[in-house]
């Protein structure tokens, strides 16, 4: 008997990935035009002109044994200092190059923190919505995914949460610009929720670190306030991906950022490389590390995805629909008409709109609209959802 | 309280990776031509030159947001499709599409695999000398290692093996051209390797895997055999990766391929799908599917390795050295003069000499020196081989 729980994983794959599987398949069938699929946060902006001719320069002009080789294990001392040294021009920060491990990608920032922080039977808690894949990362690094309740604006709710804390918690997943809700936590919760930690801590003597996943980070409209968690709690490691910023999903790149004043921080970065090590990350796609040491600072045009946004926000509330309008990422969370979320994208599957219900995000009754495609998409989707809307009157 | 089985694993790394990080400081104080790095297994055959091009037209000519942008979990139909093909075309198979699935490399390819097949408490069997990583990637799946002795021409020991299967072994991993050796298994030890478990099974109704690690494949001398495992047993799964065969170790790119004749050929497909998931393993990255798909069938200049084999084993041979002449790889596998080959790397080190000790490869008494280096730095390094076997007289 193989491991029933990876072919579990393997057979249902998530909710997401299905539809996107359906949507190539649908798109075969009636053409590319006629789907508007908003299913996968695959980023729809082109990556800055400087991605192009950077990697073209790095092709031409580098030694390609130099180029295409092993980096250290976590990462490439020059590229680690030269992101240290950029979340330290941002952030008043003070990480050197060893607080930084380059990664495959968002999703193996987390397997590796994960991984490195739990033991068996520990607890992360996260506020729903939230991605669904935490729990299938967690639950691999031996844990148990707990989710608190927001409040109806989205952001987490305190008080729920400080009453989830137990002595098995070992770490909060914070992820804010919120994928799938684009909500950006305010400073007010994310100090609530330090607070509440530190309280926490003092009562029971229980440590509890936050992984901050931010891979949206740099996309946030009308200068939202996005907290960097470093700054308002010492036990705290980021979790970031140039796959949105850079829009480079396919290339898996990406690093985690531990913080120095965590009181175990070299015990934590020895606990990543150990964790990468262990579930066979060797290295993080060597040209690509190159690249970002050239194109830090540089990020997508977020003005088309604000575009997008204030668009398909006006028209859907014009049509009736309820929907909370984000600050940032580039997903919108609209309440379904009925009870019933899966209906509610079955039924708008019949008018080629491809949107995620959001059971899977651990919240019953609203589903996500990736908005990261083309305005002219947007704008033929329209009447598509007007019909769906009518539907429901 | 942290995970420390991923603390120690970050604090102790491998003890190649510990002297190729000596190596870089070594070389940063006294000059990079100065020591004669053999520890890592960093190709120095540059990639073949169609790397380059391919890389830049596809750079040039894609658009950015689909060559850049998340492909299906597994890889690219296309790029699949052109893997399976490829196979199919040199060894007879009849792969489709959906027998391969894209990785990060053969770390992953491994991790995956195992993930996939092993239960908590299974057992792994493979033949010493062995990549030590294989014992790390094991234990993080739930398993245990068990190493097999070789005969003295390092060829498993079929007698050994037979005795060494239990209820608990799940699968066996071959890695042939063997690292560290550079030994390849004889068509006749595969034939017995493969009637030992269908025996095994008939006795018991056991069913195990053979994992056939083989970065090494086209690294062949004078025309050895390599078999490829799905000819001779059908449960069986192989574990690719480009990174010797174009000289790309720091991209990370390699497949998984699933033996269609395996009785269960589909469930360890999705449990492959389903690791890499829950190890974080979005997707291969993106551009090198696509470069892959263009350059399949090329490799990296093989006549160089053979040159520096043929060079190393007559002058080791003629200083009195004890060499086991190997047929692939890039690795040799040199006798200790004396009784314990840490004291003897470490006496090697004293001429700068970086040659890794065999006893984390599960064999005592020997040194694996990765001879993927110039010609030029073989022959400067062999008065310093001299001298060391000098000092053993």
């Amino acid at each position: 008997m193989i491991n029933q729980t990876n072919v579990n994983y393997g057979k249902t794959r998530s909710v997401i990935r299905d539809i996107f599987e359906y949507g190539k398949l649908r798109k075969a069938e009636i053409g590319e035009e006629n789907v508007f699929d908003f299913s996968l946060g695959n980023p729809s902006v082109p990556s800055p002109e400087e991605v192009r001719t950077e990697l073209i320069k790095l092709i031409s002009e580098t030694d390609p044994v130099a180029l295409h080789g092993y980096t250290s294990a976590q990462g490439d001392f020059s590229v680690r200092k030269a992101v240290a040294d950029d979340l330290n021009a941002r952030f008043k920060t003070n990480f050197t190059a060893d607080s930084i491990y380059m990664t495959c990608g968002a999703a193996a920032s987390l397997c590796i923190t994960l991984n490195a922080l739990l033991n068996a039977g520990d607890e992360v808690i996260t506020f729903a919505p939230f991605f669904p894949e935490y729990a299938v990362f967690t639950a691999n690094a031996g844990g148990t995914l707990k989710a608190v309740e927001c409040d109806k604006n989205f952001q987490p709710d305190i008080e729920k949460f400080a009453a989830a804390l137990t002595e098995k918690t070992k770490a909060v997943i914070i992820n804010s610009p919120n994928n799938p809700s684009g909500v950006v936590y305010t400073e007010r919760v994310i100090k609530s929720v330090c607070a509440a930690l530190e309280k926490h801590k003092k009562n029971t003597g229980n440590r509890i670190y936050i992984i901050s996943d931010e891979p949206y980070r740099e996309l946030v409209f009308g200068g939202a306030y996005v907290p960097f968690i470093m700054n308002y709690y010492s036990e705290s490691v980021v979790c970031y991906s140039f796959s949105k910023s850079l829009s480079l999903p396919g290339e898996r790149i990406g690093y985690i950022a531990v913080n120095n004043a965590a009181e175990d921080s070299k015990e934590i970065y020895a606990a990543v490389c150990g964790a990468g090590r262990a579930l066979g990350y060797v290295c993080a796609p060597a040209l690509f590390q190159q690249l970002i040491k050239r194109v830090l600072g540089k990020t997508v045009d977020v003005s088309v995805y604000k575009m997008n946004r204030d668009r398909l926000c006006a028209a859907l509330t014009s049509y009736g629909f309820d929907v909370v309008k984000p600050d940032g990422a580039f997903y919108l969370f609209v309440k379904s008409p009925g009870p019933d979320a899966n209906a509610f994208a079955e039924r708008a599957r019949a008018h080629e709109l491809l949107i995620v219900p959001a059971d899977s995000f651990g919240v019953k009754g609203y589903v996500r609209i990736s908005y990261c495609v083309s305005p002219h998409t947007i704008e033929k989707s329209l009447p598509a959802f007007k019909a769906l809307a009518d539907e429901y009157k």
